[in-house]
């Protein structure tokens, strides 16, 4: 069982991110959660937050001399804007004649349309929805990103499972149909919107540049894809085993996220069955090996890898908070208001792309280690290799 | 904290659904278990299983004279064709030269694409596809199926949340977009296709026919909505407590179907902010009261509900046991064969819509246990009208 | 991850019980589950119930020709005097007229010190103590032991553990410190009060017919052990990965367990720190491997198994219904009262070994999966023996 | 549902815990979790670092201006002796020439009888045993006292409930049985081995003195009690949902923990039932109440509380790191030796009861939480307060 803790607010001091259920073993850097905190703040169309926003990480458990050694690890991204919100985000009792005195103290009384804030006031009981949008921002993604990083370097290094990501619509500008995912990061990261469709890009960043002009944001769509997955990860025997009930669930949890599909998803529902599944069909060589005629199912049958890739899309909602706000109404008095204005990005889409590989990657290492046990990442991946060689069929 | 465990086969003696974490005091009856299980059984182009399949249910744990006793709820649905399985599925040990007699029992070594057949047998280390189909099989949904009725009366009950499924897409044919969706089950249920629409259900008929007439299958999309939820179900302060996140897992968990999205979900992705989001307006009369002025998010914000119709989607993929069965392998020999035919449906999805309706049920029993805790209906009930009466704003 | 369920009451129509987790191939029959279930029955001082009470099994799912197949397992156990308790404790609504001619239907309103009554009737709002004892009844323990067989054929199967229980006192009478645990079942159940020590035994049965003529009841101590674990099942690297706690909540979780001690538990408490360890000692022979030179630990390190037996104890307290019943009040009138009587034991601890058993395999079970992963039978063994080769000491 | 998770190693820059699922509204401050972090390092018979360790506490996530916001609360406590670990301990990789160096560093392959260390090498694949200690270090439970600290508040604040521990026995010096136990904390801390009983003190205090002098180690005994709790938390119905289940877990969690006991645990096993229960008996006055007439079972019934006291104790080993250092083999040769030694304590029995009470807080509040559900402290206390007025018993 692999688990996970974040804790922290958008202008508190920092981030927490604990995962427990890890084994031993795992080489993973600073500099390489460092290298995934920065391309979650990639992407055209991020506001000026993006751009001073610098990760200073520590890593105050779990890890000695570079790899992991069995216990919860744990992950500290510091917020370097604290300084200037330490009286009004401060955990300690605050000297009420002091923050009376703080513009930034006070109280946000028109919830945003699209956020956590009203019904988050509602149910916490608060009459401010700064302790709701501290907390439901996005910024918590950050500590998601710090924690799949670890999970990705376990998949990689036990099993050999490489997890990309690519944006596949922003607004209406969209990857045409049929065009083959991209089969490693690298391409897609130099991309500004990390498209894999040069052509398809163009447009994505006309379209953000159009929306920026028109005091205006946009949402998307992403594409998750896991090379190298053995077949048999997941299940079918109960609801709450299927790997992609998991996997939903993770990125369904992402901020913002609106749907989530495998495959052809919603496009399958309206094909027939002659045309909708993978057929299968034997491959030349030694031994008995088997190849998929097409990918529609996403690498996911019965709620298990397949053995083919495993694809998955979700679809974000465009920001929240407009330069142009929406109508709502002020708690204090009732009245009929327009939304507080928070500062914000035209389309945080490339980044969604990289907490969505986090959240695969946290399920796959989860769903692996239920398979294959394995208390170090040498038995772990030891117990894999002989499951794939006793198969009758790969 | 609601948790439940399904169990049995296909073709195995009975299925076996337990639910624990319920509170004292749930009115429900075996007749309104049956007449759930009936719904499941519903609509047009169900094959010959639907028919003569009559659920026998035993209430065998957490009941007592109509009501819920606070303990774990077991309920226990027959198979009515069990005689003619009780060697091939028997439990207990059959010996060899029987079994070798009766052709129902052969292998399985055909397995069908879109199923769990393969990964299954991979998976398990089978050399048969029977153990994997009988416990993948839609007809397990029949235990969540009675799950759901005890978490529907305990929402009506003790909360006034009333759950409305309905058809929106078969293949091809959809409702058109803009239409409002049901308000009660009476006249889904009474749609052959369980489709609110009568010319939408009329070109829905048509499609199912004609791909009966092709021998093939269809999928589609149903749509399930919740009135009467308070707001502040679920919480944005970790992934996993969003009510979305674990509604979403709950759908995507069920056999078949490939995506989910709340309000417009996909549609949203490709909206711009400006109309995106649902604004918030003043009610007029006593106290504060608020409405939205549109439903694009499904009544979930910030992974909790509003107090807005909750809208959630699930995409089922065409039924993959084809009359004209697709391309496989026979794992004995590793030669190209075409898929083992099972007996099937045409189409499933108005099927798919009570079973959906029974999984956000449960979700969102648990969800309202977590906020209003309780050990009967009672006090449930009393400490939501509590939280009701307090908020500042309804 | 092994979980599991149990549902039914005292009275009710069968208990079922649910497991979910384990692997694919686990050989385990009807007859086996019967002969544990007959165990529990065991014991010199246990009431006309347990003479007359005959547990007619059924294997619901997840059992194939012998075996398991992956899917949760589930077996009733049907109430063969269901059909004297059918009106009382229908689960069916019950015309109130005939309900009230029927005096087994009056309400039980002198809740029994030691039992749930009082707090049950509190917690979940009733006015009659008959929802709460009769699923707070001991008669629940059925279902864990049955569940308890099929762990125990896994861990058999797959690892070659055994798990051997025995009484180590009722009452006053104990087993003299110091004498060596049993290593089989066979000559333990073959013992009146499932006492390894013949001296202690016949001190036992003395100490049950006392009580008996007294009209009063006696608790005791069981221990149970684990041959043959290998070691690192559990884990330090958090508290409630250790196997110390996770079998320290299932025992505890049992009716009537009132304390639980891990090899020498409270006595060790008292010693100093130069005799409370078991010291390391190298073996003879090829290979590192050593053993320890005494068992103060019970075989349990850091929360993890040591490789030596496993040893763990219960504190059961004497039963709680007594014939000559405890002051209580009338909660229908507030006047005191004498405590309801229920047909009881004047000693359970021999069922209580059997019961522990079965909650200290289900817990092994899930640590030795979680470890060695495996869906299957074979490739669960197969992992562990590559494990087991790898260690540099043994 | 309440979950935390801890990180850190007892050498490491610093230990991390986080909690989810509290309510918003706890008043909590740093100096509070700095007071009981304090009060776990009472007693007489710590050694030297107990003396010049400082905990220096950050919070993290969760709190703003003194109270809790409903997000999960994150709480750092640093390591003030990290500049002398910076290299040994480094997560990032170091320099192996820089290691070699180091004495420190040299590896540790003289397990240590009654430590994690061998079991915990084969579990990992370690060949040294300082990953092992560091993690499995009683360092650890720094994190579990602040995250205990979050917890009493919340009891207190929302259900009155108040949590106390006293030493009841080190070595063989023990508390007279019949002694009653202290209601309020200040006068335990007071005493240099936090027993209640002054000559009971004095005796325990002469114990670990000789102990010392003979370079020897003492575990002993610890109570912990719950004052004010409501009748009903924890629950029957699952074996997993008794609150002394759960408590147990934790407790058995603890390091160096062998035995855990409700009550008068242990003792009550070898009593008669007419002497073993508590009997009930109306209180004067308005309304219906009634008390208790002894206590021995430690305020739970059937797994729950049941409005009087709870009363629970835990046996702790003695330090299992011994200056005369205990016998066990260097798995770098097979040859016998004696187990590596490491700064340590005579006795630890004080802050056992520290520990203790953290546990057995956290999960009170997660079963108060259960039942009265809420998502603020005033929501909490509403629903409790109204179940309260609702009990026709009290």
């Amino acid at each position: 069982m692999v688990r996970w803790l974040t804790a922290g607010e958008s202008h508190g001091p920092a981030l927490v991110a604990t995962v427990e259920g890890l084994p031993a073993g795992i080489a993973v850097t600073r500099a390489e959660i460092g290298a995934e905190l920065a391309r979650r703040r990639l992407g055209h169309g991020r506001g000026a937050r993006m751009k001073f926003e610098r990760d200073e990480i520590e890593l105050l458990g779990g890890m000695r001399h570079g790899v992991t050694i069995g216990g919860p690890v744990s992950i500290v991204v510091r917020n370097t804007e604290w300084p200037k919100w330490d009286r009004v985000m401060s955990p300690d009792p605050v000297d009420a004649e002091e923050l009376a005195g703080l513009g930034r103290n006070a109280p946000l009384t028109r919830p945003r349309p699209g956020h956590a804030d009203l019904a988050g006031m509602q149910k916490y009981g608060f009459d401010d929805a700064r302790p709701v949008l501290e907390r439901a921002s996005a910024r918590e993604t950050a500590a998601r990103v710090a924690l799949g990083t670890v999970a990705k370097a376990l998949l990689q290094q036990a099993y050999g499972i490489e997890i990309v990501s690519h944006v596949v619509a922003i607004g209406a500008a969209e990857v045409p149909p049929g065009t083959p995912p991209p089969v490693s990061l690298a391409a897609v990261d130099a991309d500004p919107v990390r498209c894999a469709d040069p052509a398809a890009s163009a447009r994505m960043i006309a379209e953000i540049d159009a929306a920026h002009r028109d005091a205006d944001t946009l949402g998307g769509i992403v594409e998750v894809l896991a090379y190298g997955c053995p077949p048999g990860l997941g299940s079918y025997v109960h609801g709450d085993r299927r790997l992609d009930a998991r996997i939903a669930a993770e990125l369904m949890g992402i901020q913002a996220i609106k749907g989530v599909e495998f495959g052809d998803g919603f496009l399958t529902a309206r094909r027939r069955g002659s045309v909708a599944h993978d057929e299968i069909e034997p491959l030349e060589g030694p031994g008995m090996r088997v190849r998929r005629s097409s990918d529609r199912a996403g690498g996911v049958e019965g709620g298990m890898t397949t053995g083919e890739p495993l694809r998955v899309r979700a679809a974000m909602k465009p920001i929240s908070t407009l330069s142009r706000p929406l109508a709502t109404i002020d708690v204090a008095t009732g009245d009929p208001a327009v939304a507080i204005a928070q500062r914000s990005d035209v389309c945080a889409v490339p980044a969604a792309g990289v907490v969505a590989e986090a959240m695969v990657a946290l399920v796959l290492a989860g769903s692996a280690l239920e398979k294959f046990g394995g208390d170090s990442v040498e038995e772990s991946r030891r117990n894999c290799e002989a499951y794939l060689k006793s198969l009758a069929v790969r």
